[in-house]
């Protein structure tokens, strides 16, 4: 079941439109129902664990279903991607993300373009970025090595739970953070703030190739 | 595993009712309980994503668990049901959902028959029908091609997702547009506003065929 | 893999006990912590859905983890189980309910043994357990025919939905219901108002066997 | 697919922690953004239930994914870990847990070094805490005889469960006990308490392993 790679980009494109579009758009609904922040970011949540199983599931076997230029930098990493495949994913991402932001702009009748003037920045903020890129990387490669079917339901779940456990909200991935600073609402972040967000995701990456690399290597002393 | 037309149209029927009496009924007990509006979407949400995947589960392996002529349409379209099985399944829909609605009513004591007073139109809100019901057949094809044994589970949490990151909530169901209808409560859309809703979910749907049709469609050319 | 009376009925038993404790349970620290109803009713939903999944699929190869004696009528009427077993389950399952109720009392430091002051009764709550009752029975009668693996998840997800579509909060066992007459907390029904719902929840499990029998009997015209 | 010990400890290091980091940092967002304390109760529960189910499934095939020494305590009982491994196991866990409670603290920029004030005390506490972990021993046992690919799922929606009907929030777990003496936010306990909860713990996981141990033992008598 091999894709060529104008498919493979198109679900590189897709995946990520729809999964900035369930960020960004259930981040608007959310705050615009309530005003307890906890609640809204329980509404924020749900929605992006569940699309996240849902479309690694059914664009997974097309493109792998990074949706994710620091997954496919790990991949990049552990040579099981081309660097110029890697670059056209992380352009396909990219674009996705933003018109995934514009799109749900468009469903809630907002602004098309917007800036972001959310502040997230600081040593923590980027502390807690490379915790959940580290994580979110170490359960792709740990789940691949032992369970690759269950691998959207690892993600899905994962994020969900990194959406409360990190200082951040666990954004993990810089195409959704990049999407994220055309939006003022919920969910944005200041485009002045995405060079340190960005820098520890990829670094967050970087450490999960190497300690789950060494973790999940295959023993050859034994059966 | 074959079954004849009335058993097929009456696993329709009951699923369509069953699924609307869901929403109607989880929006009146949500409504009742709280004042934020965001807990009441969360207690409508989780209740719906939850009958689906039951419903679609037990009810597929007889009709394939439409329950929603956009559905149907869809397979209308890639010619893989008849005109006329398609008619007398979006028929059974429809009379399943009323009948839902009603039930709905009945269990919470309220008058049967009512007409919803809750606007729902605009292009803003189209285009989120257009979205929602484009993800949810892209989801089902997808999801058949590549892991059928999923598809009640993917369906569930897309809606769950959908309910919160389209602006209209995510209808994205002729049938249960119509049903809702007849209910002046939480879920309810003024009779003059379906013909936009419903225009749009067929449109939403056509769309996916095409999108999707290419995107899946067999790569003759390798393994 | 067949386990001896004894052991079957302490499964009984356990599971109902285990189910009671979490249905009493998250109902006295929900409406501890909160104010908002429909955010108690979520506290109670969550677990009660989860601990659900966890009992079937941990006590079903033991004995069938039915928990509620009005599943157990249904398969007796579908003469699935003996007469005299079916007793035996049902006093078990009463058994370790009213247990479960008081080990909840113990560990929220209430009095052991309560009466419940909470009214429920009348037509529509009626209405409603029978058909919760008609649906969970069908949905345990579906599940076993088209996918026995998946009936914990099924049942776990039903009551979850059908603790919010209908409006009794769906109690659809009469163990149950008889255990939660034994606290006056959230999850609490008056004693006197045990009958109407018993009555209601035998009905909605004798439709169901009726209904999802024909819809469910083999085809024999084709294959 | 056998894993060195050195390897096995850091899955038991790793995985306790990020549990641990889970449970501490969701409880400080959740504590941070709400005033409705069944709300940040559901903003505990949802991540500590969905990082259960990701850090058993991935590590699982590495360890046995214990991450807790009332659970390495039930494998001593029944001869299925050597004393030695179980001890490593256990300081590893206790390691892990207390850094995975640094980590969160940085995260959030709060003081790395606390020691909670959160009194978690008496004999209704203890009570709680043996039925919890009674429950939990008990899930997993049964789980790895009857479906041992459902475990991580099990774990997982039996915390999530046990947060809700147990009046201590179910620690159930002396690592995590430990750990949580560590924070002076929403998840602590008073170091001064940490006797009673692990007293209980490990009380409730050998009266799992008695009564499960003949629950679940093999029926010689019948195939």
């Amino acid at each position: 079941m091999t894709f060529d790679l104008p498919r493979r980009l198109t679900a590189e494109f897709l995946g990520t439109l729809l999964l900035v579009c369930t960020v960004v758009g259930s981040g608007i609904m959310a705050e615009t129902l309530t005003e307890d922040v906890a609640v809204a970011l329980l509404g924020n949540t749900i929605p992006t664990g569940a699309i996240l199983i849902v479309l690694i599931t059914i664009l997974g076997p097309i493109s792998g279903a990074h949706f994710n230029p620091a997954v496919t930098f790990a991949f990049l990493l552990r040579r099981e991607i081309s660097g110029t495949d890697a670059i056209a994913f992380m352009v396909a991402q990219v674009g996705g993300g933003i018109l995934g932001t514009l799109i749900a702009h468009g469903m809630f009748a907002l602004d098309l373009l917007q800036a972001s003037t959310t502040i997230r920045t600081g040593g923590a903020q980027w502390f807690a970025e490379v915790v959940a890129t580290f994580g979110l990387v170490g359960v792709i490669l740990a789940g691949i090595r032992f369970k690759a079917e269950a691998v959207p339901m690892l993600v899905g779940l994962y994020i969900t739970a990194a959406y409360w456990f990190t200082a951040s909200t666990s954004f993990a991935n810089p195409a959704v953070a990049i999407s994220r600073a055309f939006t003022d609402t919920f969910s944005g972040i200041r485009p002045v703030d995405l060079p340190g967000f960005i820098t520890a995701e990829f670094v967050g990456a970087a450490i999960a190739v190497a300690i789950f690399g060494w973790l999940l290597k295959q023993d050859t002393r034994k059966t």
